[in-house]
């Protein structure tokens, strides 16, 4: 791969005082609207204006099955994956119903699933294989199957894109995922593999265990390479590696990327290695009560914007995100200055934090 | 006042066990949707129904003024308050704003303010007086006007609950008003009044010790009583009551509270020493930057929604949790369960918190 063919465009900070001073006339204490304002600055940063707007969301949500569920790493059994893809084209499951009451558009995508569907005008067929190979004794996918994956996701963004899209949330289905993300999570992140591994949609402490050991195993006998997108094809998952390269493309088309759950935030974690600056791009919607996914943020340096406890994925966390980029995207671009409020000025008061005595 | 004055209806459990049943079949691992289902579950039971439903929402910011600046606890001018109840009404401010983004309908009431508005269809008059009284020098309300001012919240909440209103959130607009709050606080709360007080609208350091003493001071001169009404007359403020009396009312008529920051919380802080039950039908929007607010919610063992360092009130912050408990409503009433899924149902696979090895 050629470096060029993974550039991002750099945030450009020349309109940041801009924005700021833009935030410090709204009719309001400075600084007052807290994490509302720090977004809206990141938003506007990201389309390079002081009047941003979020055009067309789209929820991507990326599914496949997963050879290593041969190994009983997870609890669920593996035909629920293109279950839920059916279920969500109905508007059905978490995230057909949340995308549904925050106006986001749908779309899901088979990367990989082990299911012949029927067409539907809300599923995107990209799929590679029916399901990775079972990564303890083969790589999960050839080096070809996974750059086609990645490069699937961004083609599928690029299209969304010239459609109008701006803001694009990540979300995933895929029983067994949470197996190949904890992976790439102790190889990028460094962190050893019992720090990494959760009980997913519900293993027992056995379960988790026995998921922590299988993935040990898995590293020991393909070893890790230096080259990311080789680790994502030893390790990953179809769906994760067609999400990495769709937040690719988001960020190098200055869209707005929402980031879900655990497995989600891993296919991030992949992208960030390729080129740190799509993290510029990244609202990261939530912290999961996953094991590991606290850290894996913390890796990142995510400051998320929600803490509810959420373990489903789907993209059901980054969903409840939206509306709180579209009322910060709103402070910037429409809530009334002092001057068009009519209201005394008081922009000079600077608020101190730990002001008390 | 007679004690049947202040009754709530007990929260009916009986129906909690159809409602976690119902939660978990809905078609994803059990407790997976964290916050939401608790959020679910209480608006469920304050609805006593398994298929609960928001209707005609409505946002009740209420504004008045404070004697007490003259004591110069505030580092904002005090035309402020009138200047933003103008600006609100015309969808500026950021609760004009966020009501609208978030489909809430807004109506200002003037509890108190120190200006003669004309009328406009979102504004309610309820004016006591042209503000509160210097507390310093004199009780801040008459216990006459206090009551008044309590039964004005009762009325206009009582009017929207019976066109149709299930759901209110409370904000407040009133420069100086965290003095108020701060005294009321550390009154109810047993809270030292130097653990109270913060920098509100962006007072200095020496501003803030400045507070402290003034309430100080201010409690030694009159007093505390044992009758919470008696200290919200002497120490509170007339939106500050008004908001009392609005919540309680709400509760009373089985509605849900959505709770905004500091001022708004030291309103139910006194409705619930007046009945704990108010406290079944809060939403905890948001834990603010303001000293004391995290306090003041652990005293009310409040588990708050957002945490986004907000400090601006209004009901900014209620506002921004109004979608949250939308889709908490939504996975109750209308998410798919397993079986209207045609997915495996897993509900008997229990998620067990701290299950890694």
């Amino acid at each position: 791969m050629k470096t060029s063919e993974f550039e991002i465009p750099k945030i450009d900070n020349v309109l940041r005082e801009v924005i700021q001073h833009k935030l410090d006339n709204k009719a309001k204490p400075v600084g007052s609207l807290g994490r509302l304002e720090s977004l809206a600055m990141q938003v506007a940063l990201i389309q390079n204006t002081a009047t941003p707007e979020l055009r067309k969301p789209v929820m991507l949500t990326v599914a496949a099955d997963h050879g290593i569920c041969a190994e009983g790493v997870s609890a669920c059994p593996v035909d629920i994956t293109w279950q839920q893809v059916l279920n969500f084209l109905q508007g059905g499951g978490g995230i057909g119903l949340l995308a549904r009451v925050y106006g986001m558009e749908l779309q899901v995508v088979d990367a990989g699933v082990n299911f012949d569907f029927n067409p539907h005008p809300n599923l995107i067929d990209a799929k590679i294989r029916k399901g990775s190979r079972n990564f303890l004794v083969d790589p999960a996918m050839t080096m070809a199957e996974c750059m086609q994956a990645f490069n699937n996701g961004r083609r599928i963004v690029a299209k969304f894109n010239e459609q109008g899209t701006n803001i694009i949330g990540f979300g995933e289905m895929g029983i067994g995922n949470t197996t190949p993300a904890s992976t790439l999570m102790s190889i990028i992140c460094g962190i050893p593999v019992k720090d990494c591994v959760g009980p997913g949609a519900g293993l027992d402490q056995d379960g988790v265990s026995h998921k922590g050991r299988v993935i040990e195993q898995a590293i020991a006998n393909h070893g890790i390479s230096e080259n990311v997108l080789e680790n994502l094809a030893r390790f990953g998952g179809l769906e994760i590696a067609t999400i990495a390269g769709g937040m690719f493309e988001a960020a190098a088309r200055r869209m707005v990327i929402l980031v879900d759950g655990f497995i989600t935030t891993s296919g991030m974690l992949v992208a960030q290695e390729l080129n740190k600056r799509v993290l510029d791009y990244a609202v990261f919607a939530h912290v999961s009560d996953e094991q590991g996914h606290r850290r894996m943020l913390e890796y990142m340096h995510a400051d998320p914007l929600l803490s509810f406890g959420l373990r489903l994925g789907e993209g059901t966390g980054a969903a409840l995100a939206f509306p709180m980029v579209q009322g910060a995207v709103a402070v910037l671009s429409e809530m009334t200055s002092f001057e068009e409020a009519q209201v005394i000025n008081t922009s000079h008061i600077r608020f101190e934090e730990k002001s008390v005595q």
